[in-house]
C-alpha cells in the first residue's frame, strides 16, 4: 500500500498517508502569547489545514492524543474542542498532563484521521 | 472505507471502527474510591465490553497505551493486565506516568485493536 | 485481516503485524549506564532490528511517540534521531515528557511502519 508524505522534514512528516488513514504531526501553537484557549484554536486550526491538505477533514477523525502542560486547563481546552468537533463524529481521545518540546507550549495534539 | 462511531459524544466517541481496525477511547474507572489494582480490574472489564460492542475482543489486541498517575504502580498494574491479557495475544505497549484528568484517576488506558 | 505477533509475552508482544500495518513496542536502552544520546542510539538499533523481522525499515515509518524523562534532552534526542531518518521518509510524530518504568531510563521510542 503506497506510503504519501506530505513536508516531509527532518525531525518528522507534517502529513503521512497510509492507504486510506492519514496521521498528523503533534501540532501546537505558533502564537504562544495567547493562553490554553487561544492555543487550542490555533491548534485546531492547523488541524483543519493539514487535514484539507490531506484530503479529508474534521467529520472522519479517527482518534486524538492531547497533551496539556497542566491538566487544571482540561475544561479550557474542551471549551475549544467541542465547539470545533462536528456533531456525531468525534474521534476517541486521550488527554494527560505533560510536559511538551517547549514551556510556553501549552497544549499539543496528535491525530489521526480516515481519507 | 466506511466510519462507524459508537456513543459519540462532545468530547469524543466510545468507539470508533474503520475497515477492520477499532480504536476505544482511554478508559479510566468509575469508581475511583479503590486503589490502582482495582481502577486496572475496571478499566479492562470496561474494555471488555466496548471490545464487544465494537464485535471483537482482547484476542484481536493490536496496541495499548497505559498511563498511571504514579509509575511506581507498575507492578500492581501489571499483575492485573497480565492476569486479563489472553496468552499468545499481547498487543504492543508504552506504560508512562502522566496526571490524568482528576487526581483520583490512577490509571488510564487506551487501546486498538482488528475487528 | 490476518494479525501476526512476534515474541508476544505476558506483558506485551514487540511486534504485531495486521495487514500491512506493523506495530512496535515502545522500547528503551538495555544498558542505562548511557546518556540520552547513547540511550537514543541504542533503542533506535532496536528499532531497526524489530523493523527487519516484520519484513519492514525505517523509510517506511509512518508515525512515532517519543517520550523524555527529561524535555531537556529534546535536542540532543534529536541529534541521534535526526542523523537515523532516511531523508524524506520521516514519520508524523509526537514528543513529550515523562516518567518512564524505571528511573535509569531517559528516552522510550514507540512507532508504527507499514509493510
Amino acid at each position: 500500500m503506497k506510503i504519501e508524505r506530505i513536508n516531509p522534514a527532518q525531525h518528522w512528516s507534517q502529513i503521512v498517508i497510509h492507504g486510506d488513514v492519514v496521521y498528523l504531526v503533534g501540532t501546537t501553537a505558533d502564537d504562544t502569547s495567547q493562553d490554553v484557549k487561544g492555543q487550542t484554536r490555533q491548534v485546531l486550526s492547523t488541524i483543519d489545514q493539514l487535514l484539507a491538505r490531506a484530503g479529508t477533514d474534521k467529520t472522519k477523525l479517527l482518534t486524538a492524543q492531547i497533551w496539556l502542560r497542566d491538566i487544571n486547563d482540561w475544561s479550557k481546552m474542551n471549551e475549544i474542542w467541542d465547539a470545533w468537533i462536528a456533531p456525531g463524529n468525534a474521534p476517541t481521545r486521550a488527554t494527560v498532563e505533560a510536559k511538551l518540546a517547549r514551556p510556553d507550549l501549552l497544549v499539543e495534539i496528535m491525530v489521526q484521521a480516515a481519507k
